[in-house]
């Protein structure tokens, strides 16, 4: 099951997909662009990134793939009032000199996860979207735990369409995702490639946090990140998930 | 005007301080060990922590005040699922060597902050209350950036008990604060020895990341932090906004 959040004539709905675009709960079919979409998940808990989590990006970053991070998910913390959805605008900085998109899969809990087990991990998993996952690289004194200025500004954490129930997504380290800039691929990927997949990273935080449901996990992206300006339209497509589009002004 | 949440038969109430311990809406007076203290913020959104906002905590963990830390505070965040309230129980990892509690001001915003000079900053603030935000030391692997196994495990920030409105607090910046382990005092400082002010900070996020209500700033702590043990009581005070009492288990 697709399911969307949107704000249409002075309410929120559950969207659901339609040939037209979408389709309200009252059978209104809609145009994508009839609507303001909304993050698509209505409680966000606790945001959870992850920094180098594939071997293409941490080479691309010409980085060392440290003994470090093959041990430990490197982990930090997003804000809810980073998050927008899908055709939302997000600032690029005036003084900025590399900006870049980030194409993710993002990971919805959807049950309680305490000390769970990674064969037992994508059970307590409700969904998933994309994320386009913004850094202003910039302010980034520290790749292993970049600081708010990179990665908490307003707008930074773009997520949708669709959450897209786990019952859909037999595999989620079998997803081919890309980036468009203005039509143009500038990146292509696969969750195959992650170092950490997601039943690693359930295992990992459950082991000293509670996992809740409308807790997300920014699962890290793939090598081809490129500096983006204002006026570029960036495309986030992961096959199977959907195509989250946003746009920098 | 100091506001607390307590769960108290069944129902969550908001409670006045009383002679006896509190006060719930309908007038009942009740002992503290008669309800359930919950964080003092009803719909917490942002949690931003600082690191290193005390020089003297700089030296004691024998680190240089670098130039960086004293341009720009070292700002990360925590999740809302780590938060428990006065009178809480934190697990103690058996497996770690070292586990120290951090007597904090907090600081919760009331009105958006975009923006904003320090000289106005101080009317962002709804009010105060004090924060023990624990570190398990042993998962350190950099002091500039604490990794979650160190600042967001389950119980990791415990808030209240009292949230005492701005007008009470003419300046969060000439505050007494204490810790005492079972009764004796091992960390003493004031909040007029932060790098940077709680105006201070509030300029600084403002220019990048919009403060809502509800958000909470955790301004770091000062020199004394030592390792604490299961079965410790650990009371956090601070002069005017609270004592935070919480138990290792």
């Amino acid at each position: 099951m697709r399911t969307a959040r949107v704000a249409h004539a002075g309410a929120i709905h559950e969207a659901r997909p339609h040939a037209q675009g979408l389709q309200l709960p009252d059978g209104r079919a809609l145009a994508e662009d009839q609507v303001v979409w909304l993050p698509p998940v209505a409680e966000p808990g606790t945001i959870i990134a992850l920094g180098l989590n594939y071997a293409d990006h941490v080479k691309e970053l010409s980085k060392e793939l440290t003994q470090t991070t093959r041990d430990e998910p490197l982990v930090f913390l997003k804000g809810p009032g980073s998050l927008i959805g899908h055709r939302g605008l997000t600032r690029r900085p005036a003084d900025a000199s590399f900006m870049h998109y980030e194409c993710e899969l993002a990971v919805v809990i959807g049950r309680t996860a305490r000390r769970v087990r990674a064969a037992d991990a994508l059970g307590h998993v409700a969904g998933y979207t994309v994320c386009n996952d913004y850094a202003v690289r910039d302010y980034l004194e520290n790749w292993y735990r970049p600081n708010l200025r990179v990665k908490n500004r307003d707008g930074g954490t773009v997520l949708g369409p669709w959450l897209v129930s786990a019952d859909e997504v037999p595999d989620p380290q079998a997803l081919a995702l890309r980036t468009t800039v203005n039509g143009r691929v500038v990146q292509q990927g696969t969750t195959a490639n992650m170092i950490h997949s997601v039943a690693a990273l359930i295992e990992y935080l459950s082991d000293f946090m509670t996992l809740e449901a409308g807790d997300i996990i920014l699962t890290g992206t793939p090598e081809g990140t490129v500096n983006c300006n204002a006026g570029d339209q960036i495309a986030c497509e992961i096959d199977g998930i959907g195509r989250l589009v946003n746009t920098l002004y």
